[in-house]
């Protein structure tokens, strides 16, 4: 069943079933301990049992977990997360939780390592507003400062984890028992692979990202009465520095920084604008570059404002240290790439992964399958057959070679 | 009176007491035929008889109007409007008003030539969203285009009018008599005089002014995981063509180009801009040169556009002609304002004033005062006593030569 289309036929069908868990109709939108979730993690419970797999059960956090026993002395996970953004598409998280499934489900007798296949209920920061609650508590167990986080209703974490049925006594210890190794398959949700004309890539390392807000502040005027050499445009500074910040990224070779807010006031047709507020985003693989990418930007901003006569303001709003995969790992995954005949593309993710928690407990590593438009967040999000079906010969050759 | 600072004096006293007339209390808004405005017209009805000034009266449109023979054949009508924006300060169109009175005041025989003060009722548009009713009817008579327009009580122009216990029969005409000529006193509301530390400008034209709407598409994409050389941000796109219109208007002489408003989509710190919408406000005394400007920011747009892979959009929302001054009543001013000592610093208006209006039918000539801080549309808008001494004395020069 694994090898060739019916694999990936499989992986495929699964997550497209799994869309039928839905907190909201028309969508997909599945969120921590809601009830489309328990259904969610009833289908996976229903379908670990039904190919024997052992410890099959939904932890104190809501992950689902099921076991099978292997030949060597080693574990390896094998996960991703169930939840969703609102109104997502099918294969964001869905797909890591349910190639890990398949490729248990392809092993007639025990695989050479003892495998674990997890889903992690919370991901996204959706209800929370806090990510990676579900490998938070799968590696280091819960604290008080999430268990009192609160939800729109006003909710908390911990009321919410004893509102689904779940036992809270044991929620402050790590729910995994030691392991060799994790494995997350995801989709990129960019454009590179396509780019490249790749199926899939070996992750390197989750980016470490810095995220501030820039403020220059000039002098709101009469558009038609105020001659340029006697403006302090804000909106003319914050345009100057923008492209500063976009040149700085080009010129740096992963390197990716964005303003993506950018609003001015008073903002009308014929009143030069007094005020601009801005946000900066900057990722990198390693944090020196990441650093320095983001101290010339405030240095530049601070030049471009004396020189223009405005003020420069800035907060910082995230520093996020970057997050390496193991190197061990890496290495494994690109020989179980290149077995399948495909190219292993190396490269980082920009955006987080339950990787960059799990990491930092459990030698990690992720495969990333081509993301076809770069789409996702979005009903449109789509796998190639073709890349799943490889992305399956990879991991199980991955598997086989665990030991 | 009106030699010395006695007569600036008045002129100030003047403009501070009739602040008094508002449609809201703790400020000036003083509308198109408001109740406000009846008291103001009545302040300068009494002022007038007073002073012995003839035909003394509101016209159809709520004009103030107030003649005073002279010993010579011309006519110079001096005046500017009674209206004001919301929260105003105490000078914008009322002291062209009140420097005409001080003027005609300082006669204690007839002058060279007959006088007429006229205070236009409606300049700003606030009312019925349409500036320069006032001036407009004066010149040429109000047309059922005009009659038509609502304010946002659903009240029309001709209902106010009438409502006001106005005449609509005549306002279709014409409500000046022939003149020889129309001078206007205003507050500069830039920061140019000020600059140049000097008091007083000759206006050689009210400049043309272009607006449009531009708006860049690219593409919505993640922050994290979109490299620099796979994007399309309408940010960057647009930050790039606003330093184009800014070098464009730095680099010609007199040319004032502003990008205002401006947003972005999904305008979120970790996206990607896929849209940004900004308005182009273009001025010049030159149509050819504006004209020129505007098209070689749309080429340029293109251009961006063109190399960035996004798509380039625009709207023309205004395109206003630039209205010339006369000639001779320009040289007769400077010979004015250098008559005083000061030296006339010649410019053009990047604001449109009712001389533009007026202009099209009578020699219409404007005199700019000195606006401390360049502020203006606000309650801290004000004059500089010897600005408005020289001001009277330029005033009466003019009226002497004007034979």
């Amino acid at each position: 069943m694994l090898t060739g289309p019916a694999g990936s036929a499989s992986v495929i069908e699964h997550c497209r079933r799994i869309t039928q868990f839905s907190d909201e109709a028309g969508g997909i939108t599945r969120t921590f301990l809601s009830s489309a979730m328990r259904e969610c993690l009833g289908y996976f419970q229903a379908w670990a049992e039904r190919i024997g797999m052992v410890n099959v059960h939904v932890d104190v956090a809501g992950n689902f977990r099921a076991g099978m026993p292997g030949s060597g002395s080693k574990k390896l996970v094998i996960g991703s997360h169930l939840d969703s953004v609102p109104n997502a598409g099918p294969f964001d998280g869905v797909l890591g939780v349910v190639m890990g499934m398949v490729i248990a489900e392809s092993y007639g007798d025990a695989p050479g390592c003892e495998l674990e296949i997890v889903g992690f209920s919370e991901e996204e920061g959706v209800r929370f507003h806090r990510p990676f609650i579900g490998s938070m508590a799968f590696v280091s167990g819960l604290g008080d400062e999430v268990l009192n986080l609160l939800d729109d209703s006003g909710v908390s974490v911990a009321q919410a984890i004893q509102g689904f049925g779940l036992n809270l006594e044991q929620v402050s210890k790590p729910q995994m028992d030691s392991a060799d190794g994790y494995l997350e398959f995801h989709i990129e949700q960019g454009p590179v692979l396509e780019s490249l004309g790749l199926p899939l890539a070996v992750v390197d390392a989750i980016a470490g990202q810095t995220r501030a807000t820039i403020e220059f502040v000039g002098q709101a005027n009469h558009a038609g009465t105020t001659p340029m050499n006697l403006r302090r445009d804000a909106l003319c500074a914050a345009a100057e520095w923008t492209l500063f910040v976009e040149r700085t990224a080009q010129q740096t070779i992963g390197l990716v920084a964005t303003v993506g807010s950018f609003k001015v006031a008073p903002d009308a047709v014929n009143i030069v604008p007094g005020r601009a507020v801005l946000s900066l985003d900057v990722r990198h693989s390693q944090d020196a570059v990441r650093n320095s990418a983001f101290d010339a930007a405030i240095r530049r901003g601070k030049e471009i404002a004396a020189r223009r006569n405005v003020q420069f303001r800035w907060a910082l709003r995230l520093e996020q240290k970057a997050v390496p995969m193991n190197a061990e790992l890496t290495l494994l995954i690109e020989e179980a790439i290149s077995s399948t005949g495909a190219k292993p593309h190396r490269m980082t993710s920009g955006a987080g992964h339950d990787a960059m928690i799990v990491a930092q407990h459990i030698p990690s590593g992720m495969i990333f399958l081509r993301s076809p438009g770069g789409i996702s967040h979005h009903p449109d999000e789509s796998v190639l057959a073709e890349d799943v079906e490889l992305a399956l010969r990879a991991g199980r050759a991955f598997v086989d070679n665990f030991k």
